[in-house]
């Protein structure tokens, strides 16, 4: 592979000269800077990030920690950030943790040795003492993290309401919210509080029924959801905690021949793209996944070049109608 | 940040005893060991990788290029990607190229200056002459290039023959290929070429239906279908490149009053979650997206270490029956 001297030796030039075309630093003509680049193509000479990385002390690499790449939040979530991070010149890499902790850990010591500029993560497992020695921003999805600088999550306990308040509108008076995993606290657990709190306001009976965590990843709920269903008969309105979960309401209920919006609503969250693919279509609650990606990427750059940052940034969800309800 | 030197000097050590521990070279006593690996803790060092990559000459990074992650057929490839790579232990860059040649140009470029192992990409506009002075593997998945090292598809060819028998056998003689984008060609294209060829050898109508790149990235194909339908009243049966266009297919008949099966079947392809999610679930040809994944990552590998590696790898495909036929 051609190096910076073979660069040099081309064109008649020093390398320090090549090398100030190169990081764009101190006066150069235009003559010069076109015979640079012209030699490198020529003799096919590609920088090495590498060593200017090691010299620069940053690397412009973001390392992703996701529970889970296809679960179709994550996969919204992580193409979103990819799109943030290019226009900013940074690099993503990707890690899939299955929420194990072990491969958590494991995932952490890779960003740190491979001194990524900064760490994104969206898994949940990971022990406060275990990020003794980060020097780099860390900034959470959707989780809570002792000791990162800054959470960006979306307004779960509004969603719990909105998602309350529409049922409730819609003539349901018995409701069953199927929620999230419950063995680590999740920003998302306040979904219940909120969906709760209008529920008794109005009056209404309702049911939390927990999902577990080898539903999540296996991402399959049916036979669960059937016995639910049958448990609670006088159901007439059911909150989902993500529309992968609504999805299977739906085929659920249709085996069942209860018929969806007549005898039973659903409201879903997230609004990934199985909300729209499903039939009937899922109304649900729209997490700002774009806006989340941007923020995360914008505060991990901005903490990374030393700024003071938000420790918490909520941002607003939306009720999206369609024909669940 | 701790240096080795500091290690050496809390172990009373020399930096070279310290360095063999790290790599594992040589005769080091169990003591030894432990004490190096117990400063490191106390010191809280972390080896640097970019240092010993730029040595080594292998970075143990692949850089994946998608032209969409958000579509679950490449978010189920990047999942598996993403394991295979850390069973192996690599990790993974990820770039989203949206298909566009000016991204997939800065991103090969990125790989190239960041010393990546190997690039496995399924974006497919690329001209073979950006190729030029790439010095590492290129594995393709479902896409063709002309100097790529190895390329992995499923049989395509014999998913759209399995598709048509499908549907025939089931009773259907007016039948409707809903065929992938066809500005580049694709493996994929075989599909329309097995299903033609069946259709036919038994005398059955058929129109192949070729959609927009548009469709493709926005994921929204539903005036289209409709316009199709309508054009096509006597179609008795769909064989759709995705379990998206599937998904969507299943809508618009909901909205028109076709009844799935009875007046139209419905054969998709990939088996991704969305096939299951649907209501009825879809009848889909199965892409092996597990093994594709994993003989990507071995070809890449073996052809890193200089090994001579198949230029064509094809896995089988199978028929999985769901409601929808």
């Amino acid at each position: 592979m051609a190096t910076l001297k073979d660069v040099a030796k081309e064109t008649g030039l020093t390398v320090s000269t090549v090398s100030r075309v190169l990081n764009n630093r101190g006066y150069i003509s235009e003559e010069t800077r076109k015979n640079v680049y012209l030699a490198m193509e020529t003799l096919n000479y590609h920088p090495n990030e590498l060593a200017r990385s090691l010299s620069k002390k940053s690397t412009f690499t973001i390392g992703v920690i996701v529970p889970h790449i296809r679960h179709p939040y994550f996969a919204e979530l992580i193409s979103n950030l990819e799109n943030e991070a290019y226009l900013r010149k940074y690099k993503i890499l990707l890690f899939n943790s299955q929420d194990k902790n072990e491969r958590e850990k494991e995932y952490l010591e890779m960003c740190n040795r491979n001194r990524v500029s900064g760490i994104i993560i969206c898994s949940g497992n990971i022990e406060m003492t275990e990020f003794k020695g980060l020097n780099v921003p860390l900034i959470t999805i959707e989780r809570y993290l002792e000791n990162g600088t800054a959470m960006v999550e979306c307004d779960n306990y509004q969603g719990g309401k909105i998602a309350a308040r529409h049922l409730i509108e819609r003539g349901c008076r018995h409701l069953i919210h199927f929620s999230g995993v419950r063995e680590t606290a999740m920003p998302a657990d306040k979904r219940a509080t909120g969906f709760e709190e209008v529920c008794m306001e109005n009056k209404v009976s309702h049911t939390e029924i927990v999902t577990s965590a080898n539903q999540y990843h296996a991402l399959e709920y049916h036979d669960f959801i059937e016995k639910v269903l049958k448990e609670y008969p006088k159901t007439d309105g059911i909150f989902a905690s993500s529309d992968l979960i609504a999805a299977q309401l739906i085929q659920v209920c249709s085996k069942l021949k209860i018929a969806i919006p007549n005898q039973m609503k659903i409201v879903g969250f997230d609004d990934v793209n199985v909300a729209s693919l499903t039939t009937p279509r899922i109304t649900t609650i729209r997490q700002p996944i774009k806006e989340m990606a941007r923020v995360a990427i914008e505060l991990m750059i901005s903490a990374s070049e030393g700024n003071i940052t938000p420790s918490q940034t909520v941002l607003p969800v939306t009720l999206v109608e369609r024909e669940t309800t």
